[in-house]
């Protein structure tokens, strides 16, 4: 036995210790590519323990992998290079709300939704609102700055974090940020260590801004001929002083795909959807909304769906969120892809898309967050085709070419992780990703946090396949 | 001659290159305390000069100090070590809106309430509005993430900033962030040098972002027979769903001093005010003066004035912008702090202000953004009086103890610099600093920028006399 695996057995019970393979092996994939065996998962339930165990592997050199639900779609709590999972599920979920702060404490394995629904039982709103709420930790939420539809008005997972405590990869526990809104108070460690993937620090604990619960919410589904007039739609709407809190699109194939699905009445003959949803005092959104139904009839649109009762909204809203299952029927292997571009892009992204498809021959589908520039297409193809993924491969490639010539980002909201690590360079130049590079060299001399994450190896590629 | 200043020769024209000791001596002092020389201030126009005078004073190890307009309240851009003062106000200052983006180009020199009238004309606000935005540099905005009135509702510098193009310490000019709303790819440089005042490396560009300019505002000015209810009432408004553009507070001192200073009408009989602004559409505006009134005299407001045009609202916020310059008649020397504390903690702490002011015998005033926790209390002085100024330096000592004991933070906008440095470990503790030293330290490896800001030395203590 190993030297650091009898040195954990001082620190943690046998139980909480899974050495088996099968044990490994649930801990060995994501919702991303590729499979990796941990020599050891270890469950940690308070911060000591994340202290002592990081101590540890800090000396004797082991990799730490920290991982709350494996929902991430970039590879982060992957272990690329064995060593220890800390799986930080198992800790205890603790939510304490201070209502007259507007601030909330919570322990890292709490689910996200739940924030939410305990903030709304005091008029409040937990404002970031990933699609896997329901299942994701706040943890794993911070570690990757998670968006969601209501990023488009309210922003990310970064823009409600006060404060946090973290390990850092030495072992030493920290406190970062505060309970305050506003703290200038030296180097925002805050929002370093948030979207940082869990290579910096392990998370431990966190305050949480809350903000006044809208009082109302009104959703409209408008459907489009053209796929481009549905973009302009939604950079009219941006520009006309309305800002909605949501505004999510849907091309052709993903509306078919859900119809086919899980039929809900959408418009099938529609080259592309645009729901919204406005948000605010209920006489705002009347006038609100027959100002966007305004934008959207001269832009062209074909059709618009105003709901009568919560449920038909409720309806729209169930529509959208089943496009990732729904398109995950067509072919086996689904590749989600997050680049984002500035707002006034999103048509010329879209036509991009589509040459894209063509060039390489793959399905491409799109949905997303289109309000914020921020689209999913989703390459859909088969693992077991070699030959259909190497196109696969240079289509997701071309596509993170098209997002940084408009002028955007390779990830909007997904991450870097092990997926996107070979076109940091790209984004950032060479001097840019040195200077991360040493943040994360003076945090983690040892490189013990994550390691393989981010910062590509030299001559690394993407890979979809598991060879 | 230095070798470095005969270097800087070969780099920019003569009459950028200011030795004189009269030049020099308007570049020793800002808003704060303490006076220091420079050896020699560099007028900078470009990126490229920049970063050609960092590389020389890399190379020779000259202190680098980057400088705005000079409005600083922490000391940020003093030359405590000599060296150089990188002036960045004869910058060309450049506006470049992208309305369809909802996103704006700056140069550093550009006085931060332009950029608010420029996207004022496109039905857009940048939302930060430091009360020296008149004045300020955005460069200088950036540097020390200022906050002002409306970071209530709408948050602070930092909150609205996309991305960065800087220069290291060594000279390399990189870009941080992009374009667009969201971005996750690596670490977030952008977020980590705003707000770490001018100490990781000089903004030389930033895109900002914009949003749409509310429809209407609606102010209010209500009047307090006690101080502490006054901080109920903030409390209340904040957890009734209403989150106001601005809660603004001032204590009768502060009413008494801008009565004295430019008599506008207000009540000098109360123990404090709360002037508010809400903001939003005409409609809404309606429903929650009217939520905002109840609330008020619930808690036992004496006065409501509710102004009837715009030019009577106006005077109303010139009252409050007059309260700076109106209590610098008191007493010769203002020692402006901005120590915050959680939103429900208000009370509490104009108790504790109400306890220092008596066991120091110094004359306490308090006003600032009390909405967000963030008060200014302000010690007036006279520094000539050096038995007064060592009560004064007890007295804000006690301040900041008072703000961490209730949860907060030593500087809530107003940034470390010199000035609270020897504060800094109380509320990061020794790790905290540490690691925030080291990311310093893995950018600066020579110590060239801005040094003397921050990060204590040894036995370093709070000074405000000039000895």
């Amino acid at each position: 036995m190993k030297d650091w695996l009898r040195e954990l057995q001082q620190i943690l019970p046998e139980e909480r210790i899974l050495t088996s393979a099968a044990d490994r092996y649930s801990y060995s994939f994501d919702a991303s590519f590729g499979e990796y065996m941990p020599e050891a998962v270890v469950q940690v339930k308070k911060k000591e323990e994340v202290a002592a165990v990081l101590k540890v592997a800090n000396r004797c050199r082991v990799p730490v992998y920290p991982r709350g639900s494996g929902t991430c779609l970039s590879g982060g709590p992957l272990p690329v290079y064995g060593g220890i999972v800390l799986d930080m599920s198992q800790w205890p979920a603790v939510i304490e709300m201070q209502p007259y702060d507007l601030t909330v404490d919570v322990t890292p394995s709490v689910k996200t939704v739940d924030i939410n629904a305990e903030a709304a039982e005091h008029g409040l709103m937990y404002a970031p609102d990933p699609s896997s709420a329901h299942v994701a930790t706040i943890g794993g939420n911070l570690a990757e700055n998670s968006g969601g539809p209501r990023g488009l008005k309210y922003g990310v997972t970064k823009d409600h974090v006060l404060g946090l405590e973290v390990v850092t990869p030495e072992g030493e526990i920290i406190r970062t940020g505060g309970r305050t809104i506003k703290n200038v108070t030296g180097f925002d460690l805050t929002k370093l260590i948030v979207g940082s993937e869990g290579t910096l620090a392990v998370i431990v604990g966190a305050t949480l801004k809350l903000m006044p619960k809208p009082k109302a919410v009104q959703t409209m589904m408008v459907a489009f001929q053209e796929v481009r007039k549905a973009g302009e739609a939604i950079s009219r709407t941006l520009t006309s002083g309305i800002l909605p809190a949501k505004m999510e699109f849907m091309d052709q194939a993903c509306i078919v795909a859900v119809e086919n699905f899980q039929p809900v009445g959408l418009p099938v003959d529609a080259a592309a959807i645009v729901i919204i949803e406005l948000d605010g005092h209920p006489e705002t959104l009347r006038v609100e909304r027959g100002l966007v139904e305004e934008i959207m009839l001269d832009v062209g649109a074909v059709e618009i769906i105003i709901p009568k009762t919560e449920e038909e909204a409720a309806a729209i809203w169930h529509a959208r969120k089943q496009v990732s299952p729904a398109i995950a029927k067509i072919k086996p292997t689904k590749v989600s892809e997050d680049a984002t571009v500035p707002r006034s892009k999103i048509p010329d992204f879209i036509d991009r898309l589509h040459t894209i498809k063509e060039k390489y021959q793959v399905e491409v589908v799109a949905f997303g967050h289109a309000g914020d520039g921020n689209l999913h297409p989703n390459v859909l193809c088969d693992k077991r085709d070699k030959e259909e993924m190497k196109r696969a491969e240079a289509a997701v490639e071309a596509m993170f070419e098209a997002a940084l010539e408009l002028g955007g980002t390779l990830s909007g909201e997904h991450g870097i992780g092990t997926m996107k690590a070979p076109f940091m360079e790209a984004e950032l130049g060479a001097v840019g990703l040195e200077m991360m590079k040493r943040i994360k060299d003076s945090w983690d001399p040892n490189g013990i946090l994550n390691p393989g994450k981010i910062f590509p190896e030299k001559g690394q590629k993407l890979v979809l396949t598991d060879e």
